[in-house]
């Protein structure tokens, strides 16, 4: 099973990131790196990315992170997530990583972590947790 | 303070509620709701509504229904929030509710709901909870 | 198949609860509520029931909630559960009180609330969401 | 300021922390360590650990780590968590870690780790994420 052909195969149908520009750029198993540059009609009210948007790649990178390590034809559904957000959002990039602390037959659990580059500089501005199921044909 | 004024022109100012099509369409003190229309570019890859798009809504719900609660010249952020993905949002049109449990100096405590109308029922889809910090002036 | 009796049955073999000193004093399908004296030693360094102490009595009303809806022979296991601590838990008993939003065939969600009996008044303290499994034999 | 006499003198006042025998085993700044031994009066119906418990000791490692990087004189207070129990708390002992992953003015942020021995071998059993409040004098 070519896992990094099947995340990014699924990716291409998540029509929300062509929507908003996002790209799937890494793809380990276990793990994978989702970025967005800034766009102004990405943003909340003082300029900064939304913290939906922020979520929404970091939602995808952790899907598929517990999705490349999951048996062929399976399907996977975020069950739940919780971010924090610990700075503001405020650059020209977002990346959100996802890597999968459990893989277990039925759930999954991922670490998410998203940065937001800086005058060059990759901040930390948001951290979180998410459980991921797994359908199997 | 006309909290109703203030909470529709910080809206507006989310450039993202218009590349993804949200309007707000109730603002009470302590309890604001958003609507949004289904549309092929806001999908993951079954064709439902990306989880990503769904927080969206619901963390400005919740950030608006606490930010109508604070005192004028405040502003809102997201703390934190977690996001239970209850059923698929798969069909014609997403509510997101936020409504405030606690409002305190610093921080406010906000429950999310969003549901989404598949066939002339509003279905509950996700459900959440939500920290706001105020900033005062 | 007597939700009442096979929940309480359960809750008795959770010693931690007669360590703690919490009875079970409603059951529904659903709903389940734990109440919970005041004693100095269940404290934190401020002398309030530590949150440690409300998780552990929500954690349980949650988890009741979800497997008096459960088919007889499941057994109920906490994949994740995320608790706001709203207001110090000072006062002379807590009440958790944990309520189905949820029931699927493997995962359940509920709502929990702890308030705290403090002065005759019941205060929210604690609010939060829980994500059970069901177990299958 | 000496911050592990300060961690250690107000963990010493959490009574519930002799109630259950927890030891806090480790204080770095931003980096807090407690350990239970087990004993049957702290478990759930199946005579693990109770997720309330592991949550007792999760909280106040993560409470501690964030307290210890705080300024002389401020009291801490546990804003929210949320953990996953990734496997049963099955075990000799449980090491919960507390670890700052954002030390703010107000809030800080800290990642929660459980692990349990069981026959020899440390097994990662919850990962959490907590916010933490700082009051100041």
């Amino acid at each position: 099973m070519d896992h990094d052909a099947i995340v990014r195969d699924s990716f291409a149908r998540q029509a929300v990131m062509g929507l908003i520009g996002a790209s799937i750029t890494r793809v380990e198993r276990g793990r994978v790196e989702i970025e967005l540059p800034f766009r102004r009609d990405l943003t909340q009210q003082d300029g900064y990315f939304h913290a939906g948007i922020v979520s929404t790649i970091a939602d995808s990178a952790g899907g598929y992170a517990a999705y490349s390590m999951m048996p062929e034809g399976s399907s996977v559904l975020t069950v739940e997530y919780k971010l924090n957000l610990i700075a503001p959002a405020d650059g020209t990039r977002l990346t959100a990583t996802g890597s999968v602390i459990k893989s277990g037959r039925t759930l999954s659990v991922c670490e998410l972590r998203v940065t937001v580059l800086d005058g060059g500089e990759a901040k930390l501005c948001a951290v979180g947790m998410q459980t991921v199921f797994c359908l199997r044909r």
